[in-house]
């Protein structure tokens, strides 16, 4: 179809309610959405196939109740990528998923940058800083590697909740010398 | 201060980070955290001395860490009423809440029948249905009081986390005859 513009929707309508929002308005709640019940996380698995023997992981979600699955497309059709998926182990909750790494880097990243979140902006800077340096294949040496599992532990309650401790990580880690000599 | 005119302000500012919001934008952001985050609750509590015996107390609230203070603080001063409390058993979270029946009349319902939520929007239809009727006194008649404690029941999960079950409720209430000869 060469020569159509695809024109973007400027009101995102929901059926029940009616309710119309302008694309401005729908920014701004999504933004506060967000801070009160989204999530940026960067999980750590242990891959013994991985060159570092560690992998992180990001993601970027929102949850809600399964009848609110039509907000969570709206949410999917602004931002133009991700999925909205069953979460794990609880049938009745949805999530709008973003897990492809160039959409973080293309969609999810520039989107906060330009509209800023308050609560969640800090866990957003490290979260960007993290996937960018994936991007850039910093996970393919030593010490990049180590910094970004760094950042990655001051997220989300510096690392209080993780299975793995920041020590323990950078301890297999060793130095840059021992990797390479595996 | 007579004849001294006291102008809204029309910006919302966060010092960190740097934030500014028009009204327009920070009341979408509000409808989006409340949708995500905030709560409409209706507790249903034992009291002898009342003369139902079972008293209704309904409370709107956010609830976030106390870093995100500011926000809360903001939220307070766009709604003109509620306060900023420690919340119980919690030492890091903070909440917006506001408690007053007079408020919840005047200002709380007002606004989010005119600023429509998404998510919440029924637990906050039956919530406004309920603040009303007990401002009108319904708690006074056996039959309206029925009716509101069934209402209450259908809110947040259909009362499947409340500490007494609805027939329990109900069976205490009797019929009108019973109440009025105690």
């Amino acid at each position: 179809m060469i020569g159509t513009i695809r024109r973007k929707p400027k009101l995102y309508k929901f059926d029940l309610p009616i309710r119309v929002m302008n694309k401005d308005q729908f920014i701004s709640y999504f933004l506060g959405f967000v801070d009160g019940e989204g999530c940026f996380n960067i999980s750590l698995k242990k891959q013994d196939s991985a060159k570092m023997r560690w992998v992180l992981d990001p993601v970027f979600h929102v949850t809600q109740h399964k009848n609110q699955r039509e907000l969570l497309y709206k949410f999917q059709r602004m931002m133009g990528c991700g999925n909205v998926i069953k979460k794990y182990g609880q049938p009745d909750t949805l999530m709008f998923l973003v897990h492809s790494r160039k959409d973080l880097v293309d969609k999810i990243i520039p989107f906060f940058k330009k509209h800023k979140l308050i609560v969640k902006r800090k866990s957003f800077e490290i979260f960007a800083e993290v996937v960018e340096g994936l991007n850039q294949h910093q996970h393919g040496n030593v010490q990049d590697f180590r910094k970004l599992v760094k950042k990655v532990f001051v997220m989300n309650n510096k690392g209080k909740y993780r299975k793995y401790k920041l020590k323990e990580v950078l301890d297999t880690l060793g130095s840059s010398e021992t990797i390479r000599q595996t």
